[in-house]
């Protein structure tokens, strides 16, 4: 009663219905469960609770990281994460359920990196990133952090990513760089790699340029056609002496796959492939060319320590909490989702 | 004898009269110590040897280093770089009598670093940065080697130097720019910034602007007055959100001074101190101020994580070897300088 009575007195109205409707069938779940002799526990208190949805903006230098994704006995950034936001929100790991829109790969880093958890508090998020930051490691910060529409979904209501591969084309790589950019000795030809730039621009099949169904990999039924919306070779010689940047921008990218086009940009850049095989690629797309083990070779993918998740771009609604952003599918008494919606890629 | 035939067959006539009677030189010498029961010990002759003078130019990443000067218990570049230089010349470190531009302090970072060393050997140059490379720690690179004037000397040959001073500013530090710059939470006003750099622009007692007769520092007895030829607030917003540079050119620097003339930049850019400050601090310049212990206070000196030795100018006749760039002053039968030329001041 308690909490059906802060939420009338401090909220805002419609969210006020909204928040002591919910208190109403928690409180009455409850008495529901204690007539019937079931057992309340906290797990069960706590998922009716968590029903706050937020979005954090997050950077991270990589290096000393095995990758996003958590691992039994490998330091990742969502442990590392979790573990702050465990301390600061004084909760366990399995009530946030936190998710990234990209998972990266050991060694890749990230400066829009966003992550979604669920907690049953209404924060103070202008507060959030300094408590946080507090807490986490020097290689982590939290940018922002914002309540969200209720069906919000990390990964699903992305309208696309943009990723940045770094590069030091100079005789002798830059010690200031190294962490953070791939040395290409050889004078790179940007012509011939914007060129060949040009032609990944547009909606293909980007099997060849992924590491889909190669030996080892498991396969996998998604949708190998994506769009990207821009790739951009970008030169940045005030910044350090050889810097590139090579700039992707898409709806959806699969496993790996701006490495690879990285790879291939910096292949035709040496001379190695000539501009044309790009577009062959694309057009062979999932089916696999005679011979080679069903792929183009003549280029190497490009190392994780060069590409960092730039930016993830959602629609602005996200970051009102009394939207809803699926009206055609069913919702839950707080406004989460209880449909599935279709997924989309986000392997890279 | 074998080196003086060896001397007039391989080299160019003038050169080869050089070597010729440097040679004859040492055998006269080494004849004379023989007869007069002297010992030759390899160290003599190395010494009477090594007289070809190399430049080297360096790159590195001080976060792991106690700086550029050789210390008995810690890491430095010195000693990194002395190692790889002995494993590659098969020689010992006291031969090389290797000497820098600059005397970066611990965590300082160069991008231009130049090195002085001496060797009996004909170095191929073009392959020497490769070489040293495959040897040194992946922080410290080589980025070219020269021979250079016999008198050229590394510290007092300088004409001048560049130093980078990176900032953040922005809510939160950018994780991908923690190793090399220093953050600032507050909104820096960089036309107030600009106005106080352009105060230290040109010939001033920078004595206040350094770490000189301070408590527990030696009391030293060099010219305190410096030209600052340029002191640039570079904005770099495509690289990193927030990203700034302060650059600073000039004929030489006190102790500490970037960092105290970045740290003073700051505080203006803050709000902290009003850009006219900058002004009566040039003007007091040694003449303590009253009270404060001799010195303007309100600001802190910048870490040294966000400075970055740049560039260090020559004449270009340095890395002519036939060249003596101090005709008036006595030089042995090398051309190795014999008299001191006037120390100048490299103390950042």
């Amino acid at each position: 009663m308690g909490f059906y009575l802060r939420s009338l007195q401090r909220l805002p109205s419609l969210q006020a219905t909204m928040y002591s409707n919910a208190a109403n069938v928690v409180m009455t779940g409850a008495l529901g469960r204690m007539l019937y002799g079931e057992p309340i526990g906290p797990r069960w208190l706590l998922a009716r609770l968590g029903h706050l949805s937020y979005r954090l903006i997050i950077a991270y230098d990589g290096t000393d990281y095995c990758g996003w994704q958590l691992q039994p006995s490998a330091p990742t950034v969502q442990r590392a994460l979790e573990a702050a936001l465990c301390t600061v929100l004084r909760t366990e790991r399995g009530v946030l359920g936190v998710r990234a829109a990209g998972r990266t790969d050991s060694g890749v880093h990230a400066r829009g990196q966003v992550v979604q958890f669920s907690c049953n508090k209404d924060l103070d998020v202008s507060k959030m990133p300094y408590k946080l930051n507090s807490v986490l490691p020097h290689d982590i910060r939290v940018l922002r952090i914002h309540r969200t529409a209720p069906d919000f979904s990390v990964t699903c209501s992305a309208l696309g990513k943009c990723y940045h591969y770094s590069v030091t084309n100079s005789e002798v790589h830059d010690p200031l760089r190294n962490r953070y950019a791939m040395h290409v000795r050889k004078p790179l030809d940007l012509a011939a790699m914007r060129e060949a730039a040009a032609a990944m621009v547009g909606t293909h099949d980007f099997t060849q340029f992924s590491n889909i169904g190669e030996e080892g990999g498991r396969p996998r039924k998604r949708n190998p056609v994506k769009t990207l919306r821009r790739v951009d070779v970008v030169k940045l010689e005030e910044l350090a002496p050889g810097a590139l940047r090579i700039e992707v921008e898409g709806n959806g990218f699969l496993y790996k796959m701006v490495r690879h086009i990285s790879g291939v940009l910096m292949a035709v850049g040496e001379g190695r492939l000539p501009p044309a095989t790009v577009t062959r690629m694309l057009e062979v797309g999932s089916n696999a060319p005679p011979g080679c083990n069903g792929r183009y070779r003549g280029y190497n993918v490009a190392p994780a320590k060069g590409l960092c998740l730039h930016e993830v771009f959602y629609d602005p609604r996200v970051d009102d909490p009394s939207t809803i952003l699926y009206p055609d599918l069913l919702h839950d008494e707080y406004g989460r989702l209880l449909e599935s919606i279709p997924a989309s890629d986000d392997d890279e």
